[in-house]
């Protein structure tokens, strides 16, 4: 393969149990007044991260407005409201405290918070107005709870519109964010099926961009490690949430695959989750991805890149050196079989949500719409007829 | 060990043959008039990379001063005379093109063109006044037609004080480069000396970044790929310069070594070499890491980190498996000295350049003094004693 990509991932990451601490004291905060970005549950006032924050802030002379309506599923009213909070405010930056859907949120109201008209307007794909913000957005800083998205190494945030319904991932340069802080002291509060399905979705970015077309050499180091980890010490997070090692190894697992939806991509795999997910919306997305994964990878491990599977399922502790060579790439999938019967995830199954076999090919025609692009870095070409074979492979 | 870190290495960089000419297309330019930095050796006129690059530029909407004074040996005088050229004509950015010289001092022109007084004010060592400078650099682009020093991945400039033969490294968060263009086809024309000097400096940049005790996993990776890439693709392209494959493979080799000195560090081997070059300027860098080199990493290898010996002999494809466990860090001794010699490198010794036997005691108390800060990153402690002893093995 001839080496051929562009590089780039400008975000300062401070990694480490306790770094949280590091907020009153950073040289790195981008500016004096934050706008302090959280979910609606209240779980960030209970656990008392929210005042450790504010607290480390203004020891770190910085002042705080908290905003705390965000969703599980981040909607474009939301943004939009927090982004006139921010402006009424003169906030001069934007910290989102909690998990994906919060640290998305807060890159939305960065941009929105110094541009006009609505959110919609700058989303690309769906009803999107496909504009460009004409102004950069407010400086971003993540602090992330759990080891899920990535988001806190990539520039992606994914809002829904209510209305329509549609969901949908953007960013730019100016949505990576300026600072991160994961410090996996935060995540010891996560249980058990959370860790879970988060952790199976940084497995499946890592995965995945281990096998886009566009990766590079960065990528496969950091996704290749990131696979390794999560392998290792995800069945044990999910069993003892406590276990500082294992959280530690996982939120460094999550954050490098988050560098690799930097350097490289997501492939369709995610386009036919989304798909589930627009459709029933209590589909976990780590759960949702985990249901397709086995047929998925499959049908991909038949047909494409035998020396990639080998090496990913080596990387998750699978001897392949005594298999036949025509066998050897399916190790890989026995690999990914245990690993989600050691994360507790054999029992979910598409039925067990509602979805009913007859709408498989409708869900294989979205999965085309919302994130086609996906396809296109697919290491095989996937048609229409053979994604809905994916789709009833994987119904039980 | 506990993951504790600090990831950043914000710069964009676009890699691979041909890349130059992005330059013409890329909307990744930070500004619309450019201050063009080359050497004063009329090679970038010669080779036709200069007209290249104002014509991409001038496509691109954007014009171009240029300054073609800067030496080998980078010296201050000619960052102030560049800054005061840009200033004179309002250039936005700073883009060096060439090797590490030229690309250091586009970064400190960028510096000087819009902060007050001399640049070795803003130094930090040695006579520097140490200050910080009240304004951001300009943008800085980077243009690498060598595979030595890993500058487009790093903030780090060398810049030398004439009248006291100081040389000094020295960066900060704004004197990383905005965009990397790194195009292997611009290195076919390196000489076979010059390729081994820098592929050798590449070499150790990424050894040093392994064995550093502020590693962290991302430098893990991307040094121990660069080690076995520049085992196996050094002697190739030093053999036949022509070669592409190797001449790309050794661009991102040392690009992984710039972006491993960006998240971890070069140890106190760099500053016994910086000691023997600043007594004999006539030393290339990578020649004096190369004669002190075996001496080096051997008294490293009798004492600390064995596994990280180990696996960077298996990457540069020794086997080590039948050997005894005392011996096996060793293997990673014979890799380097089959490399040396390899690549053309194993008539290179002190006394060939007049260093004398008397002045190693010298050599070992000024490498306390420039560089001093790398003892403290070094994996093992190191008298004046110590390192006087290295020098005296490394001497014939
Ligand atoms: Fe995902
Ligand atoms: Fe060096």
């Amino acid at each position: 393969m001839s080496l051929n990509f562009s590089y780039y991932m400008p975000t300062r990451i401070l990694f480490g149990p306790g770094k949280l601490a590091d907020l009153a004291t950073t040289e790195h905060l981008p500016g004096k007044k934050a706008l302090i970005v959280i979910g609606a549950s209240g779980s960030m006032q209970k656990l008392g991260y929210l005042g450790r924050v504010v607290d480390y802030l203004r020891q770190n002379g910085v002042e705080a407005v908290v905003y705390d309506r965000i969703l599980p599923n981040p909607v474009a009213e939301h943004v939009e409201e927090g982004a006139a909070l921010a402006r009424r405010n003169q906030c001069d930056f934007v910290l989102g405290l909690g998990g994906g859907s919060t640290i998305d949120s807060a890159k939305s109201i960065a941009v929105m918070a110094v541009n006009p008209g609505l959110y919609w307007d700058y989303v690309h794909g769906g009803s999107g107005g496909g504009k460009t913000p004409p102004h950069r957005a407010l400086p971003i800083v993540a602090i992330t709870t759990t080891a899920g998205t990535g988001t806190e190494a990539d520039p992606w945030t994914v809002i829904t519109k209510s209305d329509t319904q549609e969901k949908i991932g953007w960013g730019s340069k100016d949505t990576f964010p300026a600072l991160s802080i994961v410090d996996p002291e935060l995540m010891l509060s996560v249980p058990p099926r959370t860790t879970a399905y988060t952790g199976m979705d940084a497995f499946f970015h890592s995965v995945e961009a281990y096998l886009a077309t566009v990766r590079q050499p960065a990528s496969d180091h950091l996704a290749l490690e990131a696979i390794g980890l999560i392998a290792r010490y995800l069945p044990a997070a999910v069993r003892d949430g406590n276990d500082l090692e294992a959280r530690t190894q996982l939120a460094w697992a999550n954050t490098e695959a988050g560098i690799c939806e930097s350097l490289s991509s997501c492939i369709s795999h995610h386009s036919m989750e989304h798909a589930v997910s627009a459709f029933h919306p209590e589909v976990a997305h780590g759960a949702g991805l985990t249901m397709l994964s086995v047929a998925y990878f499959t049908y991909l491990a038949e047909r494409c890149l035998p020396e990639r599977f080998v090496a990913m399922a080596e990387a998750m502790g699978e001897s392949t050196a005594a298999l036949p060579e025509a066998v050897k790439p399916f190790a890989f999938i026995t690999a990914l079989q245990k690993l989600i019967d050691a994360s507790g995830l054999a029992d979910e199954k598409l039925s067990g949500y509602g979805v009913r076999r007859e709408e498989l090919p409708a869900l294989a025609e979205n999965s085309f719409h919302t994130m086609g692009g996906l396809y296109q870095v697919t290491p095989v070409p996937l048609s229409l007829a053979e994604v809905t074979q994916i789709y009833e492979n994987a119904y039980r």
